[in-house]
């Protein structure tokens, strides 16, 4: 289990991976989620629909990489959870040192100002899971 | 996009299937998520870990029906994203008079005490969509 040092407050973004420029716009009408963040990166844009203060991240594959290796081999379909936690470099110590297979073994900078890290897919039974410090003010450095 | 009626207020769960009795073990410890409710249904056992106030619901296959088959199909996986709206039956009224292909015409009863409705997948672009009202003593009926 966790220890005192840090813990889960919830969930910050679920992603889907697709290939269709027009799935962004389906999905905002169908469920009237504004897009409030697009960021272009190499192979795929990255757009966040807002859900309240959670966010339905979409991945469209532009180019090869890792999203689009996902839709080639899987179809469209949700591709990772990320969790919020409340002092990520206190996670990743102490994952680290329990021996859980990590992608990142420390923080690096994700979308819209936050520090993330992803666990090895391993580590979570085949779940590609993502930690997300979305205050990284608070958090210690 | 959605009227005035109904809006999504944020995610309620995102559903994992798997066919491994050890998976929500490997997962509660990994991330320090404990198991809050278990409910067996027909084909497969719902256990929900807390992530602070959101929920990961692990959807466990134990014989023949959809979680089943969705695991033979494409192996352990993320299954489906659950939105909280704060107005469901104004949501599938809208919905149905749009002609947004459901699954569910009207709410039914999910997981502790909750109200809540499946859209058809291809409502969402092949993302397999849940609306819950996890307060329906608040809601009009």
């Amino acid at each position: 289990m966790a220890s005192a040092a840090w813990r889960v407050t919830g969930i910050h973004h679920v992603a889907f991976a697709h290939a269709d420029p027009g799935v962004p716009e389906q999905l905002a009408a169908t469920l009237g989620l504004p897009c409030v963040d697009t960021e272009v990166a190499p192979g795929f844009v990255e757009r966040m629909l807002a859900a309240g203060d959670d966010r339905l991240q979409l991945l469209e594959a532009t180019g090869d990489g890792v999203v689009q290796r996902f839709v080639e081999r899987r179809g469209s379909g949700l591709h990772h959870i990320a969790f919020r936690v409340d002092n990520l470099d206190a996670a990743l110590s102490e994952l680290h040192d329990r021996g859980t297979p990590l992608v990142d073994e420390r923080a690096r900078a994700g979308g819209g100002g936050t520090r993330i890290a992803f666990l090895h897919p391993s580590a979570c039974a085949g779940l590609l899971v993502e930690l997300v410090d979305d205050a990284p003010g608070d958090a210690p450095r």
